[in-house]
């Protein structure tokens, strides 16, 4: 048996990611983790498709830089709109959160009627629907943009007379298309599981893709053979664009668990100095694609 | 008399400081005018002190490299944030919208009780009540943060339900205290004052900085004597960092005319090319300010 005791690359657009490292780390707890949250540029969610490919790509170069063995795209804008491209030009494995959401759905589902929730820019791309349909062209996929929810998470209005009424209202052409299984498709929408849930009713399934997403980390690491070896003493390490105000608590509700450790880095330096000889480095293949 | 053609420099966290450039044109229609809006790291409303500093920096060497007499920093959050150290720095004049804003509501309230609402960065930073303090020590200054404004305008919920519920929950320590005058402290929120008054009640007075500050702007290119000349052709260019979807339409919503030309920039290559020798150029002042 050979090992790789590189670290497992993990980026976000911000802290929310830190649902989907929560899950590795419970799933592989012998795996060194680096995380990138890129805090200074969140969200991406709102953002056009060319922007959201050069973060993805940005985000990737720093976490290569960093000499990792695997790049998780924990973000679920950046999954839908850069997942194809990453894993054409780059050199690691690149996982992301919509296939193994979509999978995961598609076992769920009995009346094969899915609900796809996300941010404008994940619902545009269409992502979820056509994963979906690779598989199971006959599913019906409903999907709806909740641009409020993750701004009304971070107000910490989880579990609100507001909280319900705007979920009431996003959710409604759901329950009206009576899907049986929604896909959680913003790695903040977790902390709303329960309101979900309640306008939902009880017998819909959520499916929260960083469960799904550490069990696609762990079948790529088995095939390709490049498990780190148990050392005891797991590494993780957290960088940031810019630190968010009471960044802890935030860290702590996603995570559930302290951060030792943060940087906060001057992305627009790494830019400066390191952006311009990645970006040469992939242009030809960057070029093919475009 | 002597004049000076160059443009003004208006930047923005986005396209909210349109609603300023739109007053801008109203009463200065003879000056040119060179907009940057950071469409690609919008919002800067949540994100640290640091950080917006050094975006407010790197937007005013973007509008300095294209030689504009005076920079309008048209976003609150950036006003609040980074006008002393810009002032101190940049060789042209600079104007922001909070010490316009904030002699406006001096002048309005009677009672001299002022309600301020904004982004958290903007209400953390007490830019506003410092302002207000050193003209009017005694005038009383109620702070309010208003974090799902922001997305509530964008998603069009401006008159809805929704809109209420939320108004009153944030505004109603304003109303408890009986403020006379509110300082709308976030380019956006202009286009929720329906909401706001009808919350507030009809005695109380908005004020929308915009206004406040084409009169600042009016004001300082007198004193320095830099009017543009009247040729009937004031240029108008609107640079992005990114293409927002439905661009078009939300323009028109707050500059109340369609946008003729609108150009966007791959911001990290302007980085990457001219971020190093604009930033060597200040780094002496720069380590003295901190």
């Amino acid at each position: 048996m050979t090992y790789d005791n590189r670290a497992i690359g993990v980026f976000d657009s911000g802290v929310g990611g830190l649902t989907v490292v929560k899950q590795i780390i419970k799933k592989l707890p012998t795996e060194n983790i680096i995380y990138f949250g890129d805090t200074a540029r969140i969200p991406y969610g709102t953002k056009s498709e060319e922007i959201v490919r050069r973060f993805a790509l940005e985000d990737s170069f720093f976490l290569l830089d960093k000499d990792v063995k695997m790049i998780v795209v924990a973000c679920n804008t950046a999954s839908a709109i850069a997942i194809p491209m990453l894993q054409e030009i780059l050199e690691v494995p690149v996982i992301g959160v919509i296939q193994p959401g979509a999978l995961a759905a598609l076992s769920m589902s009995k009346k094969k009627r899915i609900g796809v929730i996300g941010t404008a820019a994940t619902i545009r791309s269409n992502s979820y629907p056509k994963e979906i349909h690779k598989i199971s062209p006959e599913t019906q996929v409903i999907q709806q943009a909740c641009p409020l929810f993750v701004p009304m998470v971070e107000e910490g209005w989880t579990d609100d007379d507001i909280t319900y009424l705007i979920a009431k209202r996003y959710l409604n052409i759901l329950k009206d298309n009576e899907v049986d299984s929604v896909i959680l498709g913003c790695t903040h929408y977790p902390l709303l599981k329960a309101a979900i849930q309640k306008t939902m009713g009880s017998s819909v399934s959520l499916v929260d893709s960083g469960i799904e997403t550490a069990g696609a980390v762990e079948r790529n690491l088995k095939e390709k053979s490049i498990y780190a070896e148990s050392t005891g003493l797991s590494k993780y390490h957290f960088y940031l664009s810019d630190m968010p105000y009471k960044f802890q608590d935030i860290a702590e509700r996603f995570l559930e668990r302290t951060i030792p450790h943060v940087e906060t880095i001057n992305f627009d330096n790494f830019l400066i100095e390191k952006g311009g000889k990645f970006w040469k480095k992939y242009q030809d293949l960057l070029k093919r694609i475009y």
